[in-house]
């Protein structure tokens, strides 16, 4: 009897809960708080209900709902040095009492004594040099543990607070906003995989398998018995400007649908995405917040915007003006 | 009133529904019907059981839950020849008529005479250059579609039927097992990558970036305004032996807890595999049935196995025997 009852309401139910739904679903509170009303704010919202339109005309599948972020600039705090330089430097203090030559010898001897101009004109060689001393001759499980470690007690100059926390609010929310909407999201970014892998899921909800990066030579050895993943100084692939897209299809093996970065190193990858068929976003956060943030754009060494700037017309690019379009900028 | 009724009926209706899932949950049919009962089955329901018990000692969260399998040989026939020389081989053929060098040239020569000793003996230098001519000098786009189109049409010589249909039903079945757990599973094979993509997630229910193959060098350049990713005809990367837990950590950045192989080009994906804390799974596919399908392990050029047969009985492998351990081999 009782299941005759259930039977017979069934339909009734089932009318009733998906009313909720849409009632719900109609009433639903703002995705993106932290954005101010406004054409950029307007193109993320369009562009989301158009391609999740079942029956409309830019409708795109679930599985080829991609989304890739640059992470320096774009989603957290790049300047006055990259966190990972940052990291290295740090880094390279740690090991000088087992390395008493760096006294004397450069880019080290920069790096202890804080002359960074010193450090600059040691170049590329000597960056590498860096990182070979800082990034390699440790296995993958060693690597992970230093990178934990520093980034759970190292803080930014400027702002004194954790760089994980130096998060941008308005970003996190539009990668939620994504994700609720069916999109899968990437980071793909000039920085170190390994050295971002530890922390992404747990600041921007983006697991291991989903962060694109360069990287340097791993080889695997059985070292007494024990397999093991060895970071060597020679490096693998860069993934900046041109890399990117060519990241993006080793790691993802599909075109972005949308696309998100800051600086030139990010061109080709929102060229790249926003030239494949059918509807597409591509967006630069334009640091032009020296008050909460920082402003700068074509004459930075760090995050140069330039060739971006001077396409923002073009179909389906944006610039984000983080004074502008952002009410917020870091979270609570 | 009708909300009245539907709210004091909801725990009854709960209720009911709590106990018509447990009961199906019970009763629930074979999850791995095309294999025979015995120790390989036992070993993967019972690892299966372990790691999804929230309870137990062995539990896995979700996001960890990583297998990986070999394709060639361990989710579809590999014997007389890896598909994808097939398809190179097929592919010379094609393009012959726009090279009449070819016919005086070796190893292109071999190939279209069928003198397989010939091409054989070409060795290494000889398949690049087929790799050459065949796989590169085009973008991606446009290899998606050779591929594509060959895959669509070729059929294995001995069996006479397309080869995707000629995968293993009983890995077929452990891989929707998996997934059904709550598992992420990835190929992570020799092949080239990119030949692989378009048809894995049709196949094996696998989506591209869970694919990891071998890859070439792919440029991004912008054509005529046009950009594209251009395959060259540099290897990029080797996935097979050492390769492949390099491969891991690049595409997924976690080590599996089960992996699949069939040959010693697998020995390092399972020994890395099975060499991590907690409860693992590493199993060979032996090819042990010429009736059903193929017989080949330690004397074969294609898909050798020799240190993995020695290893057999070592913590968490196992040898699944084609011919015991398959009632079935092919879908219907």
């Amino acid at each position: 009897m009782k299941t005759t009852i259930r039977i017979l309401l069934m339909p009734v139910l089932a009318l009733s809960a998906s009313i909720a739904v849409s009632v719900s679903a109609g009433a639903q509170s703002d995705p993106l708080p932290s954005w101010n009303d406004g054409a950029n704010k307007q193109a993320i919202v369009s562009f989301v209900e158009a391609v999740t339109s079942q029956d409309g005309p830019d409708f795109v599948t679930p599985g080829d709902r991609v989304a890739t972020f640059d992470n320096d600039g774009t989603l957290w705090v790049e300047h006055p040095m990259y966190t990972q330089l940052a990291f290295a430097l740090d880094r390279v203090k740690a090991l000088a009492p087992q390395h008493p030559e760096w006294k004397t010898t450069h880019p080290f001897q920069s790096v202890l004594e804080g002359d960074m101009e010193a450090l600059g004109k040691s170049g590329m060689k000597g960056l590498m040099e860096i990182i070979g001393a800082t990034h390699a001759g440790m296995n993958t499980a060693e690597f992970e543990k230093i990178t934990s470690d520093w980034i759970s007690t190292a803080k930014h100059p400027k702002f004194d607070k954790l760089y994980t926390s130096l998060v941008y609010q308005p970003m996190l929310e539009l990668m939620d906003y994504l994700r609720a909407n069916g999109f899968k999201t990437y980071i793909v970014s000039g920085g170190g995989i390994e050295f971002m892998r530890p922390w992404t899921e747990k600041i921007y909800g983006i697991p291991p398998e989903q962060v694109v990066g360069s990287s340097i030579v791993t080889e695997y050895k059985v070292i007494d018995g024990i397999p093991s993943l060895m970071r060597t100084p020679k490096i693998a692939f860069l993934d900046d400007k041109e890399g990117k897209p060519v990241g993006i299809l080793t790691h993802i093996g599909k075109r972005p649908i949308a696309a998100f970065g800051n600086s030139d190193g990010d061109y080709q990858m929102l060229q790249w995405t926003t030239a494949g068929p059918g509807k597409r976003l591509g967006m630069f956060v334009h640091h032009d917040d020296a008050n909460r943030e920082y402003a700068y754009d074509r004459e930075t060494h760090i995050g140069t915007l330039n060739k971006g700037l001077d396409d923002a017309l073009k179909e389906g690019r944006h610039i984000i003006s983080m004074k502008n379009d952002w009410k917020q900028i870091f979270p609570e």
